[in-house]
């Protein structure tokens, strides 16, 4: 059992030892525990400082509802093992604070378990949404005059925070997209002779196209080459232009293939997924994009056609992560620790790009307000003219992402990922909080 | 291990130098280049007895149309590296020669292209239709004054071919399915409480369930370990029991991950995909299963859901091959070399399984006449009695075909899969052959 080694000398006099509270939240990737391994790894080196990280059972829910993992009874090599486990290791959860204003209860909860449970730092894994709420905590921790060391750590798949360069968890997704974009057009191109000649493959974006954009990839851009398309989000969808190139494609090259963003849309702003499919009830039928995009092929053009809808298998997929998203996603979590014992606050690690190729890249910071609740789009540089496909630009920019492998182990076949004990901290409140 | 059960010094020393045929048939596989490379290395160790492996360009249709790929123009390198790419290298064809009273034409002109370019061998790959073919053309060539050495070399990821204890193409996706099942198992396990209750990923088997048992092998079957349901194309769907499944998954493990096969149907033989949905203009839409039981989920128990369509992306997946699968591949390519050079025809090389545990096996070789034309059902016993789970003997004779991974070598961070030079065989036929 660990308990705390208090050396008081080795302690600067003002600096106090507290505990942590780190928590995953929203839509969960390939390596958002790797990031939890570096808050974990890193608090554990500076125990003089952080006695134990308390992590949120679902998330922030966890906080509220004072459901929180003692991560000190997880064993050092079980802790390393996150960094190869993909999903979220305590669980995560979709869940924003609303504003003070609408909600202070929430907020003054918050606080109250983190004083209970003599919580000075809160590392907040999450996106845009995450970061918002982080600072709030910041804020509203002054005022009740127990104020908090508030940190952001980024994560998402949809590569959408702005200031850093990258999001840890895309560049797995991407090199996920580009690997299958690959690997299935080879396939449909020994098909195209006698049966499929258009592939279709659905991938995640609702709003920004980068991973769409990722699919490009999977060939050097040069013509001909897969993916033959990509349907981007930024881009509204022309129903005549798409189909006259897909007919060119299936003439000039034999077979073509389709990477499409859930978010593709009308000039309208109409999902394209929104097609108005009914049931045999006569219901609407959720569904994806791929089969609405899949269907006008086959009315219109008559090719046969196979679609794939990658769905959670593209953020989870942790066997074929981007080795340089393993190693980002670990040195965010570091650098969140390093950064709320060295004094900062209502920061967030960001990734600066120092060079493309060789790639190199630092760890800075940014203020969380100039993260929270900001989108950042894909750039039109990186969408060629015709609106189907990646530029050299967007090329440069993606390629070093999903460069390296960082393979888990394996026992019989299967990836060895780890499952924690998730042993709870004892309550202390005697209230209860209901989300 | 590759023990080959015939004896190659039984064959006559004075034999010709004859050329071989080699075509890929059907729908390929992660590996089917594997057995390609079996076939080109050994023949290339045996110069003295094959002077070229021709091959046909999509398959025999290439043989037909005298569109044949010389592939003494490639390097040993190139050919080594058909081991780990994945696609038909030369194109594939869906195309079945028909009876030999219905089209004897097709029969002849294989012959006289075979005659024409002094081809003495035929290494057919592919499923049950192919071994019928292969079989056929072995007969008829003899009849046609023009003994033609006839072997399959067997290729289905829907492992359904009769005599072999599995078929090469079948561990790697068998391989793909369990990781994309154990991943996306914690992702959603990550989401459940505040989002994604329900996730279901269709795979492919749309006549028999070996695809959808391999999926059972992500978690190790006790209870609570997702997949928490399988829905076998063998087991008539029921919709209340399945459902009524569902509600108990998310009441006691808090969430439910479901593999359906694209064959799962009812009672009737209609398949569950058929659910008569249209589109916006009534007409018919073709579309997946894993929609229509997400749809019925969301419908009688309104849990979210998210699903996935593995489609091509689970036969191509090369970069997670089952390093099993790659080395059978290769050893039924191999063998069926060393048995036409035995001086065997009408046979195909086929794996017997000599333990489950540690897994070891042999090469042997069956008639072509057991195996054309019949399907090897997934046997009841493999699974659970209420239809929703494989038994112990089913992970047993599963698990062994999923072991070691064979990474292909990366660039850039991205499989570095070999596209072939395919210099054209200069025709010498004056008659055209339309297919």
């Amino acid at each position: 059992m660990l308990r705390i080694e208090f050396n008081p000398e080795k302690v600067p006099r003002q600096m106090s030892t507290k505990n942590a509270f780190y928590a995953q939240s929203g839509g969960v990737t390939a390596v958002i525990n790797a990031s939890a391994c570096g808050v974990i790894e890193t608090a554990r080196k500076h125990k003089n400082r952080i006695r134990n990280v308390y992590a949120g059972q679902n998330g922030i829910i966890g906080a509220l509802t004072e459901n929180m993992i003692d991560t000190n009874k997880e064993s050092a090599r079980t802790i390393a093992a996150l960094r190869h486990t993909p999903g979220g290791a305590f669980g995560s959860a979709r869940y924003k604070l609303k504003g003070i204003e609408e909600n202070r209860a929430e907020y003054e909860r918050l606080i109250e378990v983190f004083r209970a449970h003599d919580i000075g730092y809160f590392f907040y894994n999450g996106g845009n949404d995450s970061m918002d709420t982080a600072q709030k905590v910041s804020q509203i921790s002054k005022s009740m005059g127990y104020p908090v060391t508030c940190l952001g750590i980024p994560k998402t798949v949809d590569n959408d925070l702005p200031v850093t360069d990258n999001c840890p968890g895309f560049g797995s997704v991407a090199k996920y997209v580009a690997v299958s974009t690959k690997e299935a057009a080879l396939d449909v191109l020994s098909m195209a002779e006698t049966s499929t000649k258009v592939f279709i493959l659905e991938v995640m974006g609702r709003h920004a196209g980068w991973i769409a954009a990722a699919g490009g990839l999977a060939g050097s851009g040069a013509a001909g080459e897969p993916p033959h398309i990509i349907l981007f989000p930024e881009i509204p969808f022309r129903k005549a232009a798409f189909l006259k190139r897909v007919r060119e494609c299936v003439k000039d090259y034999g077979y073509c293939v389709i990477v499409v963003s859930e978010g593709a849309s009308y000039a309208n702003g109409k999902f394209l997924a929104e097609a108005g499919t009914t049931d045999a009830f006569g219901h609407a039928q959720l569904g994806g994009v791929a089969p609405v995009v899949a269907n006008m092929v086959r009315d219109n053009l008559g090719f046969k056609f196979h679609y794939a809808v990658a769905d959670y298998l593209q953020r989870s997929a942790r066997h074929i992560a981007s080795a340089t998203d393993v190693k980002q996603a670990y040195a965010v979590g570091e650098a969140a620790v390093k950064m709320a014992l060295a004094g900062e606050t209502a920061v967030m690690p960001v990734i600066k790009r120092v060079s493309d190729s060789p790639y190199r890249w630092k760890i800075a910071k940014a203020p969380l307000s100039r993260i929270a609740n900001k989108e950042k789009m894909l750039p039109r540089r990186y969408i060629s003219k015709d609106g189907f496909s990646i530029t050299a630009a967007g090329r440069r920019y993606l390629e070093p992402l999903i460069a390296g492998e960082d393979y888990p182990p394996y026992i019989k076949g299967l990836p060895n990922y780890v499952t924690l004990k998730n042993v709870p901290v004892r309550k202390k409140l005697k209230t209860k909080f209901v989300v």
